[in-house]
């Protein structure tokens, strides 16, 4: 058995990809959540497109994105979290490829409403430089539900002081 | 050092099998919950077996899975969203392996009911003639809870028209 | 094109070592969630601390790690279901390993209060004789709402007996 350089190559930088990639996702996670809008604003090209869709919108490059972050969602919502799963990843080539994932999402918004939200993600990613990133990510949020109020306090369980 | 030819596509191939795998779990995701029959199919071998448990029970074959997407699971939720994690997956050779993995979903019943339901996924995966899917599915159902009724309606943050 | 043999195989054994890790944090959810002790504690390095945070503190080896899943963890809590994601792992060498995930935790407590957890774990990952395993886990809990109280039971959807 032999193996082609370039084939095996080939195959360790997709596998490779696929990590890259699924860091961008979880990393849009912790920035939003963990008000780390370095780490946010790390997952997008200069020139990315991000569509919120209604009622937040579009965004164009990093200082619109960065500002739909820190003056919109940031206070639009006390806290979010974020989980982000179903990650499906296909290739144009090595360096261009489309996802679509999936979020939950537990926010509370600025007047205390608990919200729980299903959110899909389509996403155009893109190595530039030897970089993957995100350049083009569209969201679409077909369920919304309310909690009931929970006033954010941990329960204690039984035995525990 | 010097790597033995066969051990090293051994290596990849375990790895290129295991994103393989975690793209069926997402498929059936897809699948079910965006209405994409062809998606949700293309996850299991003809032959395959797919118990749901009760109240639902058990489909084998393509066409008795499919009838069981279409006229019982499609018609009982209005909208479904699943979020599956936690996959383990253990191969028995090069083109079988065993998984596990949890998911949580949100559903609101034709009834308007909305659930938040906790389960997990015990699987078989088969490869055969060089492709990857399910062989079976069990489902087992622990949590079902039912959230309080939202009207599926998305609150809007506070500075957004 | 030619490739270093010894880079190959470290780019094979970080892409292997990324599952392995990944399959830890995945093992975590199974053995908690599952009553699984013999899957929970093959997770941690005999010396692992585990700093859940308050009000249950900090464990420290495999015997006060067991003493807290056994003794504080289970009675807690009648049942319980985490849904890790947004795993992100940082390399510090070929043994050892930094990384960042977020969970959703549905969980029943002793009361039969249903609570709706968001956690954070950060972890630090090494390999010893050979073993991916947990050297130090830390939990941090940003959010805990409590679910209106569902008896557990699981809705039938209309058609189905």
């Amino acid at each position: 058995m032999t193996l082609d350089p370039s084939d095996l190559h080939a195959r360790l930088d997709r596998m490779e990809s696929r990590a890259a990639i699924a860091e961008l996702v979880a990393h849009y996670c912790h920035g939003v959540d963990k008000y780390d809008a370095e780490t946010f604003m790390s997952i997008w090209h200069e020139d990315a497109h991000f569509n919120m869709g209604p009622p937040i919108g579009a965004s164009s490059g990093h200082q619109d994105i960065r500002q739909t972050l820190e003056n919109v969602i940031w206070p639009g919502w006390r806290e979010t979290h974020h989980w982000t799963v179903n990650l499906v990843v296909r290739f144009d080539g090595p360096d261009r490829a489309h996802g679509v994932c999936d979020t939950s999402c537990v926010g509370i918004m600025a007047d205390g409403i608990t919200q729980l939200i299903a959110a899909s993600y389509t996403d155009t990613f893109e190595r530039r430089d030897g970089e993957w990133r995100i350049a083009k990510r569209s969201v679409a949020l077909p369920f919304a539900g309310v909690l009931p109020d929970t006033s954010n306090l941990m329960a204690t369980p039984a035995g525990v002081d």
